[in-house]
Order: C-alpha cells, then structure tokens, then sequence
C-alpha cells in the first residue's frame, strides 16, 4: 500500500486537497494530511472550511513517502515554501529520485524556491513566468519523478496521474471512473 | 450576499462538499456547513480527511437560506436523509420554491425518500432506478428550484449551475474561469 503525504496549511486550495486525498485512497494508498501550521492540527483552507490534518508535519519524518503531493491555494502555498520540516522531506525525496507533486501555486511558489522543479512542468497560469521556459499547457505534466497541474478544475486528474504512477493505469482508469470522470493526461 | 447551507455527515463525499463550498464562496456566497452528526462537528469524510462544520444544523432553523446544497457520499447520504432537523429544512425549503440541490447519492437517498424531487432529475447512475422515468444523463440538471448532479467529477459543474442560479450566469462564468474550468452546463 502506497504511503502518500499531503501537508496542508492555513489557505490551502480546499478543492485541490480533496482531490489529492479522496483519489489516492481509492486508488488504495494510504494517505495522511499533515500540518505545516505550527501548534496546530486544524486548518481554515482558502475559501473557508476547516480540516483537521491527521498528525504534524514533524510527525512525518522517519516515514519512507512513496509520494508527497502538495496542494495549492494563497497563502497555503507560501506557508508550505516556508516550513522547513518540509522542505527538508521535499528535497530528501526528490533527491532519491521519489514522487513530488505540485499543483496550482505550489509548483512556482514551494518546488520553484528550492530547486525542485524538472525540465518540464506546470502550475496555475498566473504563475507560468516563475517557472519559465519549461512551463507546459497541459493539465497534468510528469516529468521524470515529478508531476505537476494547474488548478482546481485539473487537480483530478492531477491526482490520478499521481494514482497511476504509484498503484499503475488501470488503477486510475478504474477510480476514474467511479468518479464520472475520463482520465486523459 | 446569498447564503448557502452545506449539511454534512459522517462519509460525506469530501470532493463533493468542496466542489460545492468552495466554488460557491468564489461566487460570493455567505457558505456554511453545517454538521447533522449528534453531539460533534467534526466529521470523517467519505475518504478519510476530517472536516470541522462551522455549526450544528439545529443552530440553522430561523435562517432564511438562499440555498441549501447536499453532497453525496456513503454512507454520508443516510446520515443526512436520517436528521429530523435537516428534513424539516430541506421540506420548508423546498415549499417555498427555494433552492435546493443535491449530488451523488443525496437525490436518490435524501430528496427521493422525501418526496422532494422534481420532475427531471439526476444522481450517482447507481442509484437511477430510485429516481426513475426522469432520470437525466447529465452533469447537472435544473427542473425549477432544484438542482441535481452526478458525482465527484460533476460537482465543479453542479456548483457552478448553483452559482448561476444565486448569482448569476456571469458571474458563475468568472468563477469557472479562475477555476480552470469550462462551465458547461
Ligand atoms: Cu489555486
């Protein structure tokens, strides 16, 4: 069973964090939303609802990732850059060559700030010049160990992409479906 | 500023909720989600994540709602359709010609145990048959002041016709945009 990591924040994008953890547990992985918030497990995401995260990010060392995917939303993805118990996870798993994700903002704001982005990727398109030349119009891009999406309205599919890398395609086609939606990227 | 009651339960369908607080927020709604679990307000989601509601749904009698919009999700559904203080909601309402809107499961296992389906409607296509003749196959359907969808893929479309119908089709449009989505429906 795939262990995935999803830290969260104060004004993280609520539609993207779900879309990360309901579409990975029902490809069967094993998920935990962790707090980057210091002192506290309960987070107001950025149009209002309240989720409480199952541990603190500190919690998280010491865990082998198969995946750490992080959601987007402002300011959520600048609390996320500025966490360095993540920080530190991040580049200890994109380093061994282990599934990162970013969708949104977190791409240019977390990944973009310490070096983590590949040769090609995405993010929310307000962002794109962050990222520079590499930045790719597609809902989904992975690159390598590195998957990266634009927003709400492609964080499904961003997060069945993630889905087929860790638990294969037929996996996310199948969840694809019970969800009524067609996997595409 | 409209405002939009969210009930939810214990498996609740997280994408869905989301979907629906979080587009309806962008719209320029006043959201509140509401819990129908006796006793708590934070509840387990469908798939795992906690999510804190902002109050008991006892606390929301007396409220003039401009909608009240159910997500699906099992057995979120049952706890929703089993709450006393929801069903006197949803059938005042409803009598009223006031919106009501359910995804999911929620048409079949709420408004259909209710009698508070109109004539053409959809749901999870599992649950049609509970429906029946008029049954759509369509992200979302509008049949006078009730609103009907599918599932976690359609919910960004079923929010959105929610939006149009509170706030307007532009803005419903602008909110789609920010969102990365087509509003289609
Ligand atoms: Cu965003």
């Amino acid at each position: 069973m795939a262990k995935v990591l999803v830290p969260v924040a104060d004004g993280s994008e609520e539609i993207e964090t779900t879309c990360i953890t309901d579409t990975l547990t029902r490809c069967g992985c094993q998920v935990t939303v962790a707090s980057v918030m210091p002192g506290k497990l309960q987070v107001k995401m950025s149009r209002g609802i309240n989720v409480v995260a199952d541990c603190a990010i500190e919690d998280c060392k010491g865990t082998e990732w198969d995946a750490i995917a992080l959601p987007g939303g402002m300011p959520g993805a600048e609390h996320l850059r500025d966490c360095a118990a993540l920080t530190e996870l991040l580049k200890d798993q994109s380093g061994k060559g282990k599934v990162t994700a970013a969708v949104c903002a977190s791409p240019a704001v977390v990944f973009g700030t310490h070096g983590l982005l590949p040769e090609k990727s995405t993010c929310y398109p307000k962002f794109k010049d962050v990222v520079g030349a590499g930045w790719q119009d597609a809902q989904a891009v992975m690159d390598g160990h590195i998957i990266t999406s634009q927003g709400p309205g492609t964080s499904i599919q961003f997060a069945l992409k993630i889905g087929e890398k860790l638990c294969g395609k037929d996996k996310a086609v199948e969840v694809a479906k019970g969800m009524l939606v067609d996997y595409v990227v």
